[in-house]
This record gives structure tokens, C-alpha cells and sequence, in this order.
């Protein structure tokens, strides 16, 4: 950590901060400049909170060297994590697809759907029963009855389900589910992160909507800090000034974060740009940057869906979807 | 709500897109362009979800002409709402003053603050007991008790208390409190929402730092719909670009939200800029422009304090603070 | 066009602006909502400016339903344009790579680079010679004389040029450089734009920082409706609130682009990062997306490059970039 | 200049990399921690290019702790730079209004307006001859027939012209225009800046759409670094994901520049919200905060006004505006 300060070393101040550092076991080494004095800090400063150092007056800035994040820290733990879902292996090398509908309407769609992605070589069904909605008067869900379709849809086909969790209270719903998502809107509600990281089951963080790279990293450090160390990050566009689409898909953040931490990374395309045209390439791209899965809404008749139907594929578009990502596979090491 | 068409009327598609719209009451005005056909759709579009239309494959594009709130909207409610806090009004005229620690530390420091706060007129005391934390390992604030002290300055100096409400199941330790906060990082934990329009003590919403007015105001709508109608708006700063600063105030939220809702709408320039030397401009700048009341942080020693030190004021400057934006409300009408 | 107007129909001021949208030749479909009135204009929408609607004070807001670009429009133009680079074909099936260093610094490293990307596979040879620099202080290019060496390794290698153009008074310099580069500093540097439409060199058009695709769609019609229809389109990351990286790699343009115009569209994977390490698997991405092409720093000695070490790729790591695209080139269509 | 290591010390790379740094006469002060060292570099580092650092395999990250920028930092020229304009200060607690037309359409409009005006107490005249505009098809202005009209406003009215300058090469035309103003999106038309720098005439300098303060006051330096001292900096609204209004006024950028540079601080509100509705609050808020001065559209007939009549104001609303302003001022010290 380096402290830039506005005053010299001999300042009263000055002084009263060193031995400030010092008591916290942090190593001060100085280095006085013409216009400014910083100090390099030397010791485990993950801890450390940068407001506090920040609070003193003398402080102009304070600059972290050391990443605030352990558990999820590459540097830490070298190897790829695994994430096991219901039997499906992800990261690692691991690479697998996730579809199925935006929410869940009904049982024969849930049915329909599930065997059609199936078909085409998707790994795990996802759908939503609790649904996060900008509108309190648009359709909601169909909350735990939802639940209870997917399961049946798991039951026939054997796809380990995932489901997007809104209220930890919902949580005996979600026993039979396989992981747990945390939508963009929640990923940073610590209250809910804290209960997850209580339990065992795999969490799927889905990015939010303008939360950087560190505070995603930082909101998965919250589940493991727990004690569940099965997370999974999930890139999903993020916000910008761009009107053409509705988010901008990050594609750096594939191979950025795999240097930065051990956690499966995956890519969901139809939140991102919000168009059903654009999913397929997105999920080209995707696959061809070394992400570790795709999420991908798919329906029956998205003109019938009950949510986000413009960015839904119908079967057949994403039978055609899985062609295309597995010839890429065919030529990625 | 207008419908831009990739096809023209005659298109069966078109046909039948009509009639879906016909079922739900809306009135179809067409008109048939060289390029591109649109519709023009007449009656309450407000429940309309945008994704429902868009999804049908011939539409190219939809946009909203009426804004998808009520409750919220000052076209059907034109008079400002004032909301009582404790007996302290906000909105309609009444300009009122939050101020306090960041973080509840002791009964000692939040007394000591709150007698400060109130001999320079501030109308309310802020503090958090529970905190928002990016940081797993950063303090967490003293909860349950952290509210007994608030409780406890209350009595002493009379000054109402608002707090953040973090997880809905700390509601019970929050009885007494006379406003609930919900942080920008919760502006759309709709769980939460949807519960908090269930009880009838006053919110003061936030804004998400990337927020747009729109779904802020949704956010309020949430709210609302269950039934509590004391939602008090407060801009914070979004998230930008800028490196220099750690959120960009958007002063222009005042006005604008003025002429788009009735609620009030308050301005925090402590967590906006993350300086305290940028809280007393800020403020200023936000009394001048009409805001109906101000969040401020004071501590009675930034250093020492838990949290968010930097952007703390001492009482002393809290005090010339009171005293600037009291020099400009005596030359606003 | 769609006008939102605040006032119903009859009143005085709203037959007023439709005798002026009547006198510009547009036929005017009005609906009558509850809330508001909306008018459908039909007719060529495209010379008329917004503003100009926008300022009559019974006007709430009015959307563009037609694009506001014809030259470089899909809809007039279905067929991809094929832009001819000193006899290398980019764009309608034709991929392209244009390497070489950020900035020309001598005779030698140019010709070593040169020969090194050549053997490699690339096919065109880029360098600055004129540099945009944030700062004063900085290394600003060598100028006419870095022109004269890019043209000694043309001759030698027999690559096509691509030179950056700073200041339309160095047009003379240009002569004989294959394409000319406009930064993303300058794409709404209209003066510049309009006098390279009166040239017929290519024109390799960057992304602004913060442009929208319709803006620098605009930009383009800039160059093409003085007459020059040689222009390519470059991708090189957007300005967003993310610190990790230098900007994001906006890889939806590719797709969402190629719907909209026939103009090539390549990407810049060293700038839109600003990381040699995340350049090849940016470019993968980039190929595998349907790019036309990408531009690609190398320099032989990143460490003692003049400007933009960071993101140059070295000879060794340029050749197994070229290998891997070329990998996903044999399974896309 | 701190200097992230991903080596030790003893490695020969950083070994190397220190000798460099020596060359540069920069001391260096190492710190070993357990996960990285760091180097923190004691000398002028205001000329060091971060870039060619980084470009060393063994750099993780630079960060800077000077400014980059001299001629312009408050820290080396303490007292407040005060402009004069054709006689009127500017800075240095002298406040000017610059009020006029966005574009200049007829000798009637601007003598009009300008005796508008200047009977409401506006310090300067401003008009647009030649216009940024986003699409070729737009008036681009009436060019130097509208310079020739400003002109004959001085004459009459005696205020001094502000006017925008687009092409360097129209800078004759400029001889007897007071100030020039380079528009946002020239704000890094380095060629442009370059030669401002060799002209005396103050130079009004706007901030680019997504400009950080860092680059704008870059962009003043390249000015002042040619010899121009009479740069005064005009923020106008910056590019966010908020679409209900065009930008973003960040009124911070007033007293955060305020203690960065000695250079006067304008604000433009008409720009920035692009409603003729925020002109008034936000000037007033522009006003409290400190700036020194504003820069405001006038027209006598927005709905006829060729560019941006949206944000235009009538003479009788901007008379108003003046009143508000004047009494803001009568409390301000």
C-alpha cells in the first residue's frame, strides 16, 4: 500500500501516522520527494480498510498494491477451482451450457424446452421462478410453484437445475436446486451474500450492472469468506452510455479474471446485449476466449414469453448456437 | 407506446401483433412509412411490459410515451408530498438536515456528535449501525446495538434518527426508528422493496450508483404500490469515468425529478465525492438548486473514525456548513 | 419521427408545428392518448434535425424511427463494401491484419518489424508517425521523416501502409501511404472529416472514446457524403467506469454494426486493453465474432518503445497470435 | 512515480530497470513485501511517459503521485490566473455571463439578442459561425459571414465575442474575435491545441464528452506549453448511461479544479442538459458553487433557432436568470 502524503516526514502529524501503521504490524518505508512524500507499507494490508488511512489529514491519497481479496485470490491458490453442479463439472477445462427459459410459465414449456436443449447438448437447465423486475406490475415469477416445475423438468431429463434466488427467506424452496444465483441487481447485497456463504450448494454471481472487476471478485470473497467456497462468476454486460443495445458485453473480463483469481468464469449473451440476434455471436466469441460456459435464454415462443422474450432463442437457434460453439472447441487446445 | 415494424401492415404478422394489442385495450394508430411502419398505441400502457412487444420477430424497436409509474408520477398527484419524520417535515418547502457519523463506534461519539449536529440546526441524526461494506473484513457496524445508541441521542437531544436498513429481517430492532434508510447498493433488492411498502414509517431510497431516473423512481414505485407513500428520494452521486472523484453528483436530479414525481428529493454530498472538502460546495450547490434537505457525515475525529473517514466533516466545519446554506435560503423565494 | 407533444391537438400552438412539419414535405399522423398526444411523421426524416422539433415548447420529445445516415446505410446499400488497400481487399469476406509498432522510431526497427509481420501472415503494415499524446511532454512521433521510412519498408516488404493523420495540413505527406487513420480523438473532428471526403484514399475510421455506433456511423457519413466511399470502421474499446483495464472491448459492434452498415469493421485489441497479454485473446475473440480484420501492435522491444510499450506484442507472440486466428478461420463459414 | 513489481529485487530484470530509471535522474526507494515490491521514484517525473515504464515485462503497475502537468498546476502558480476578454476579467473572483445564440442566422437575430443581453448584464456576446454538428446534412453555420456579424454586435453593443473555432485554418477570420473557444469534441485536436498555443488570444477550453480533469487540464497545458497563458476551462456536462437528460452538469469539477489549477472555472448549463428548463437551476447551483462565470444560449425564437433551440433561452427567462444569479452573489463572500 503507498501513502502519498501532502506534508514532510518530520511533520508532528506525519509521525503520529507512521506510528499509527506501525502498531497495525505494517513496515513503513518512506520516500521524500520535492512536492510530495509517499510511504511504502509493507505487510499484509488486505485487511486494512484505505478510508482509515485516507481520514488522516495529511493523506492525499492512498494507493493499494496488495489485492483486498484472499480466498478468491490466484496468487493464493494457483490452481482452477471445479465447481460440481448436480454432477457437471465447471472451470477447470470444464465447459458447459446452460439454457432454458427467462421465467418459468408453465409445466408443458418448462418440459418442451428442457428436452430441446437437452437434444442440442445443453448440461444444465436454468429458469426462473422468482423473477427481479424494474416494474412492480410486471410478472413476477411464479415463486416456489416455479420451483416445483424445474425440479420435474430435472427429474425427466436429468439437467442439474439453476434458479436465481431473490429473498434468502426462499431458501427452503431451493433445496432440491443445484446452484444458486445472485442476480446482477443483488450482487452486492452483503446480507444475502453472508447467508450463502453459510451454505454448501453452488452460487452462480452474476456481475452487476456497473460493478467493477475488484468489487465482483470482492462480493464472491463474501460467500467463501463463509466457508462456501463453490462460486461461480458470470459476465453479463455492463452499463454504458451506448443506446444501440441494451449492455455492453465485457469480453475482457474472461481472460482478466482468470489471472486474477481461480473461480469458473462464464458468459451470459442474452442478458448482456438484450437482442436475440446477438446471441449467437456473443456465444462464439465467448467460447473462443476461453470462458468456462454459457448461459443462454431459450423458449418456445418467445412472442408468448412471459419476460425478455427479444432476447430469447427458439430451439432451433440454439441447436444451430451449439454447432457453431462446438467447432470452435474443436481447434481450442 | 410506439412500435416500429421491420414489415409492413399488410404483413400477417403485423395482423396479428394488432390483435394481440386490441386484447389488451389499447388502440392501434398506424402509420406506413417508406422504410419503416409504426404504430402508435392509445390507452394505459403503463402495465404494458416493453419485452412482451419487442418480442414479437417484426418488431424493431419500442418506446414508451407514457412513463411506466403512477403512484410515483406528478402527473396524477401535482402537489409536492411532505413527509413527516418524527414530527420534522421534508418536501413541499420544508428543507431539512441529516447529519452524523457514518458508523454508530459508541454512545460516547454518536452523544457527543448529536449535541453538536443540533446546536448548528440540523433537523434529524444519521448513523449506520448496520454497514455496507465492499469488504468482508472491513467492520461491519454494531447492529442491534449500534440502533440502542441512536435510540438513546434520540431521547436525549430529540432529534428524529434515520438508519440503513440492510437485511429485512433486522425490521424488529428498527421499531423506534423514525426513517429507513435503503442504501444505493439495495435500490433494486425488490424482495426488500416489496416489504417495506408494507409498514408505514418514512424510506429514504438512494439512488443506485448507476441508477437511472427512471428506475429509481420505479424503485420508489415499488414501494409505493404496497401501500407507503413516505418514499423520500436521495441522489448520492453516480458512478462515471472519473478517477478524480469517487462518484459525479448529478445536481440536475433535483430540477428534473421535480418536474417527473412529487416525492421529495434530498442530496448527500458526503458519499458523492468521497472529500470531505468537497461537502460543503456540494452542499451549497445542492440547497441553491432546490433540494428539500441534505445527508451529511460528521465525526467528531475523521481519523479515528470506522468508516469513511475522508469524507467526514468535523463539527466546526458542519457549523460553518449550517451557516453558508442558511445565507443562501434567505435569498431563495 | 415520433413527436410527443404536451398539449392536445386543437390547441393553437400544436396546428401551428404541423404546418411547419407539412411545409418540410412530411405527412403527419397524430394520436390522441389520455396523458399525451403523439404525432407519426412519414416522409425523408433524415435531413431533418431534431432540435428543430424539439424547440417548439409544446414538444415533450421526439424519437427518430429512420436512421439519420443514407451513404453508409444497409437498408440503400444491402451489398458489404470491399475497401481496396494497396491491392489487399478487407471487408464482404476479405480478413485482413495490420501490424507493426505504435510509433516509427528508426529505419531499423521498422524494417524489422516489417519483415517479422510479413512472415507471420500480416498484410498490412501500420505505424505512427504523427502521435496524438495526452501530454506535451511526450514523444509527439517523428513525424514527415517516420512517413518516409514506413514508405522504405512498403517498398522493401511490399505491405500496404496505414499511417495516422493528425492535422489536414500534413495531407502532402500522405501521398503515398495506403490508408489513412483518423484516431478516436478526432472522429468528430468535422473539419478534417469534410476534407477527407474530397480524397479517395482509405479512410480507416476509429471509434471516439465515448461514441455511440450512431455517432460514428455519422462520422463516416462525414467522410462519405463529401464523396469518398473508402471508409473502415475500427473497433478500439470504450471509456467506462472499469479501472482494471485501459477500456472495454466493445466486441457487440462487430455483429450489431454489420446489420446497420456495409462498411468493413475491424478491430484494435493493443488499445482497447492497453495489455500485451490480453491482445491475442481479444483478437480470437475479435475473428471469431466475424471481425474483417484487427489491428495489431508488435515492436521488436516493447521496453524501448517510445510510446505504448505496455500493449506491444513482441515478433514470437504476433506469430502465435496469427496461428491461433488462423485456427478459428478454418471452422468459420 | 510508484512502481509495482511483479520480481524481487535481485532479479537481473529489475536490476535493469533501476539503471534506466537512474538515467532519468529519478532516485529510487525500494519496498519488499511478500507478494510484490515496489519502487517509489524520487525526481521530476512530470516528463516520464508511465507507458515506457510499464512497457518493462517485470512492471505490474505505475502510478503516478506528481501531476503530470506544470504550466497549469495550481501547486507551481499559487494565485488565482485572471483572463481578460476585450477588457472584462475573468477569474480571480471576477464573474462574467457570456450569453448569445448557439448559432449565428442573421445581422437582426444576434443585434437583438446582444442588446438583449447585455440590458439583462451579460459581459460578453458568444455565437457560433461554424458548428460542430453531428450529421453532415445539418447547418453547419454561416461560417465567416457569421464572424463578420458578431463583429458588428461588438460595435454596437460593445461586448466583447466569444466563437467557436473548428479548423485552424480559419483562424484569420478570427483576428478581431476576443476569445475562442475549442468545442468538447476538439478538446484533444492536439494538431489544433498546438497551435493555439502560438496565438496570445484567450482560449475558452471545453471538457470532451468523457474527459477525466486529468486529460482536460492536459489538453490546457498543451495550450500553455506553446506560450498562451489565457486558457479558462468550461465544463459543460459529461456522458453517462442516464438518458433522461443529454449530460450529466458535474459541478464538482468546480472545486476539485479549484485546488488543481490557477486557471478560471467556467460552467455552460445549456449544453449540459440540453433543456432549455435546467438552464436557470443549474446556473444558479453553478453560481453558489463557486464557478467564474457561465456560458449561455439566448435566442429570441427557439423554435426557429437553426441549432439546439431545445436549450435556448427567451431574453425575458434569461433576465430572470440574472436576477436569480445576482442575488446568489449578494450573499457569497
Amino acid at each position: 500500500m503507498i501513502v502519498k502524503l501532502k506534508n514532510g516526514l518530520q511533520n508532528e502529524k506525519t509521525k503520529r501516522l507512521i506510528k499509527w501503521l506501525n502498531e497495525r504490524n505494517l513496515e513503513v518505508h518512506p520516500s521524500e520527494g520535492k512536492t510530495y512524500t509517499v510511504l511504502g507499507l509493507v505487510g499484509d494490508t488486505s485487511i486494512i480498510d484505505v478510508n482509515s488511512i485516507k481520514a488522516f489529514d495529511i493523506v492525499e491519497a492512498v494507493t493499494r498494491i496488495q489485492e483486498p481479496y484472499k480466498a478468491a485470490n490466484r496468487k493464493f491458490h494457483p490452481e482452477d477451482t471445479i465447481v460440481d453442479v448436480g454432477g457437471v463439472k465447471i472451470g477447470g477445462g470444464h465447459f458447459a451450457v446452460m439454457a432454458g427459459p427467462c421465467s418459468v410459465e408453465s409445466k408443458e414449456q418448462v418440459l418442451e424446452i428442457a428436452r430441446a436443449v437437452k437434444a442440442s447438448g445443453a448440461n444444465l437447465l436454468r429458469g426462473g421462478a422468482f423473477k427481479p423486475r424494474t416494474s412492480p406490475y410486471s410478472f413476477q415469477g411464479m415463486g416456489n410453484e416455479g420451483i416445483e416445475i424445474l425440479l420435474e423438468a430435472k427429474k425427466e431429463t436429468g439437467l442439474p437445475i439453476v434458479s436465481e434466488i431473490m429473498d434468502i427467506e426462499d431458501l427452503p424452496f431451493f433445496e432440491e436446486v443445484d446452484m444458486l444465483q445472485v442476480g446482477a441487481r443483488n450482487m452486492q447485497n452483503f446480507a444475502m451474500l453472508k447467508k450463502l456463504g453459510q451454505i454448501d450448494k453452488p452460487i452462480l454471481l452474476k456481475r452487476g450492472l456497473s460493478a467493477t472487476y475488484e468489487e465482483w471478485i470482492m462480493s464472491a470473497e463474501y460467500i467463501m469468506a463463509g466457508g462456501n467456497k463453490n462460486v461461480i462468476l458470470c459476465e453479463r454486460g455492463i452499463r454504458t452510455f451506448e443506446t444501440g443495445i441494451r449492455n455492453v458485453l465485457d469480453i475482457t473480463a474472461v481472460p482478466y479474471l482468470r489471472e486474477k483469481t481461480h473461480l469458473p468464469i462464464i458468459v451470459d449473451p442474452s442478458h448482456a446485449s438484450g437482442m436475440w440476434e446477438m446471441v449467437e455471436p456473443l456465444s462464439i466469441a465467448a467460447t473462443a476466449i476461453g470462458a468456462d460456459g454459457l448461459l443462454i435464454e431459450v423458449h418456445n415462443d418467445p412472442e408468448r414469453a412471459l419476460c425478455d422474450g427479444p432476447q430469447s432463442l427458439k430451439p432451433e437457434k440454439f441447436e444451430h448456437l451449439m454447432q457453431e460453439i462446438n467447432k470452435i472447441k474443436t481447434v481450442m487446445v
